[in-house]
């Protein structure tokens, strides 16, 4: 503070937060993600900039669940973004299904083939498995790759949530038998569901999709859903049993141990930035982000309290805390000297910082540091030699709290409906509605002309009648309005 | 072996080589790099698929990389694939050198603005950064980004060395001063040399490149040029000094600490896939890839040899030894039965692996473990109590050899040149040319239409003549036919 220049530092990003959650949910959300520094709108219609502080929670994700699925057989590659137009038609719910999004490339020339960019790469990828696949010793043949997806959608724009590019990670695999193709498919579903609650803090529903939401050329589909703060149902990631459909027209045969030859069983499967959408919408607060501590970018963050006299001894004591914590956390030390202590205290509690230590002469004098968790702002006094022990401690309880009070909040956002005007006053009261459905897609049309909600997923079979036709139901699922 | 169904496993890339490498390089290269399974051809013109083995060498040379960047101030973001077309054209050396390869979307509708897919994403970023960037304190900016790039070649394809799509590095930076510019561009090309020389084990020369080489936007770009063994070079990586060029055409402007606005300096420095290809092209031999062991995806694999008396106890072992090494090493068991040990040598060679263990009854007796290393194919017996020291130290050796080998092939081809014939017959010769140079871009030109070389780097100022045109020469510089 008091450096010659602008006495009153202005960045947009890190201003404080012009609305509440309660107040307005959507401004709210878009402040959130911009003011934090976590994303930015990009100069081209439909899309977006994930800055470093965004990115650094995709890296987290990236490197727990790529672990994951290494150390379950998969591996890594790369697959070309321009798919020709005559491998998306092979596939024909496949072709209908993402054709209106797709976006093309401009011809050099007239001969050349019509180029799509990637909507997603099962033909791209299956071209290649029927080459690569010839006898059941190539099984079970399973691959992944991270990059960018284009899906030209004509909705406005909402930052992580519905841009024209994404990120993601697609596994896809191939089976010898349709036995081991179900168990991938559970297997890749319930790694998602670790990913989703124990890194992310954020509970889920998880079943199979209606077939009126099935991806575009799958048996079935497992979908992840979250509810949102406003009543939406968010899909945090799928996994598809695309059983022998792209089998058949990509021609994936291979020999088996009597010789015989047989057509390959496949799944695929994935989850894309859009999480990181939900992650800000499900825990963040009226102050800003709130973060779970295991994909925090910063999970501890020390601000050392000084004036002139005390300045060199403080921030000294402050360097040893961050070396001290820094093989053991990601801990930043906020030494910037032009912003004063509450700017500070401000900003980080904007980017949802778990943890912040204050440290200052008289905390000093008496080995304290002072320790404010960020979800229920809490302030304690820790004995300096306790620290790490303390931080530690906090972080988990923090990352429990938050995934307590979000599944508290689901349980209590969750209701039964008995017939369709209480499935009606459900929706309207922003609660997710399970329900008895008979399993005809005109109940599923009628309730979404409705009520705008659709089945984000199947519960399981049931017995009863069905809330929208009162014929005998099949299943019990899940009605909400979606992202 | 001895199972039911096909009797001899065949696969297109574990079958041996069918050249040799000083045979026919240019073959030898395809089938290396298809047969060792680092890549394949993609069913669309000009592209490739990266599979899996090839992908991991990426991701060990990423992991190293995107280490050392971070620990130097830098942090990863995503900036979108679309650069609209104005932008492109906004710094008209950056456009016009561009210009050829870039593919463009094709509209949605006649108003839509023109977006091109990135060749490269100077412009897309710096407009950010041009809002980003406001006062002193926001400087120096460092991002990177790990991303496809699109370049529309219409040359024919060469694995990895030249693709329509590819996957590199882009790291972009923002300072106050010119000087602080210029360090980053010196600090990014060591980083550059550390990886190239330790980790892929290439050794290169590095200098300025001449300005008709000098990437289109750039006051001058600093290269890391390697030497292949059909005496080409081959461009590793490259550090660009932007200066103000862009922050120019973009207005990127910050306040001083005396509160005087100024322009940013820039620089931006990128790394691709096709380094792998270099790594493929020096170390490879006519058995097959030989891969540098800190970026092997396998550093040893262990080979059991039994029959069916001495199976069980065999693989038990050769597990033991698995589970010994794998906190240490990449290790790999290759435990399937279908395959004859001597079949597996050959796969394990084909794909390089550095360390190859075998391990049969009577090595177990003596309590010993067979080590072939790949460079070498040097065979030693080693005390199974003393296997961890004695991979660890080969690996060493071999890392180390391959560099050595490689120095010394450089050395020896490199050869000074007096005049316009000793460099003519120098690049007929398949050196790299010493020569002096007067500076002109004249005398480069008809270097390139007689002997299709051109200047790779220069080495630094120098006295004389130019080699070409008899006047004063201002520079050493290495001429070289390029990839």
């Amino acid at each position: 503070m008091g450096k010659k220049g602008e006495k009153t530092p202005v960045k947009d990003e890190t201003e404080s937060m012009k609305v509440s959650k309660s107040g307005d949910f959507s401004e709210w959300y878009n402040q959130v993600v911009q003011k934090s520094g976590l994303a930015d709108y990009a100069p081209i219609s439909g899309c977006m900039i994930i800055k470093p502080y965004g990115f650094a929670i995709w890296e987290n994700i990236q490197a727990w669940f790529d672990k994951k699925i290494k150390s379950t057989g998969v591996s890594n590659a790369y697959f070309p973004i321009f798919i020709p137009e005559r491998f998306l038609k092979k596939e024909s719910e496949h072709f209908e299904g993402f054709m209106p999004e797709v976006a093309w490339v401009e011809k050099k020339d007239e001969n050349e083939e019509k180029y799509a960019l990637r909507p997603t790469s099962e033909t791209i990828m299956y071209d290649s498995y029927a080459k690569w696949i010839r006898s059941w010793r190539d099984l079970p043949l399973r691959i992944n790759q991270w990059c960018n997806i284009i899906r030209w959608e004509v909705k406005a724009t909402r930052l992580f949530l519905r841009t024209r590019e994404f990120l993601w990670q697609e596994g896809h695999t191939a089976h010898a038998t349709e036995e081991e193709c179900e168990k991938e498919v559970a297997l890749r579903a319930s790694q998602y569901r670790e990913l989703v609650e124990t890194q992310l803090a954020i509970p889920v529903v998880m079943g199979k999709k209606s077939r009126s939401e099935t991806f575009a050329g799958a048996d079935y589909t497992i979908a992840l859903e979250a509810l949102m703060p406003d009543g939406r149902g968010l899909q945090m990631a799928t996994s598809h049993k695309l059983g022998q459909h792209f089998a058949k027209v990509f021609n994936i045969k291979f020999m088996d141990k009597e010789g015989k030859e047989k057509m390959v069983w496949q799944t695929s499967w994935g989850l894309t930035t859009r999480t990181i959408g939900a992650v800000v919408m499900v825990h963040g607060d009226d102050k800003g982000l709130v973060l779970p501590p295991k994909i925090a970018p910063v999970q501890a963050v020390i601000v050392p309290i000084y004036d002139n006299k005390t300045k060199s001894a403080v921030l000294k004591e402050g360097k040893k805390l961050e070396k001290k914590l820094e093989s053991k956390f990601r801990v930043h030390f906020d030494d910037r000297d032009i912003y004063s202590p509450g700017w500070k205290f401000n900003e980080w509690e904007l980017k949802g910082v778990p943890v912040r230590l204050e440290i200052g002469p008289r905390d000093i004098k008496k080995k304290q540091v002072v320790l404010v968790r960020r979800d229920t702002r809490e302030k304690n006094m820790v004995r300096e030699s306790g620290i790490e022990k303390a931080v530690e401690k906090t972080l988990e309880l923090m990352q429990e709290n938050l995934y307590k009070k979000a599944k508290a909040f689901m349980s209590a956002s969750t209701k039964e409906a008995k017939n369709f005007e209480g499935l009606e006053k459900l929706i309207r009261d922003r609660k997710m509605a399970r329900a008895l459905w008979c399993g005809y897609s005109e109940c599923e049309e009628k309730t979404k002309e409705k009520t705008s909600a659709t089945i984000r997923c199947i519960d399981g079979e049931a017995k009863g009648r069905c809330v929208v036709c009162g014929k005998p139901a099949k299943a019990m699922v899940y009605f909400a309005k979606a992202y």
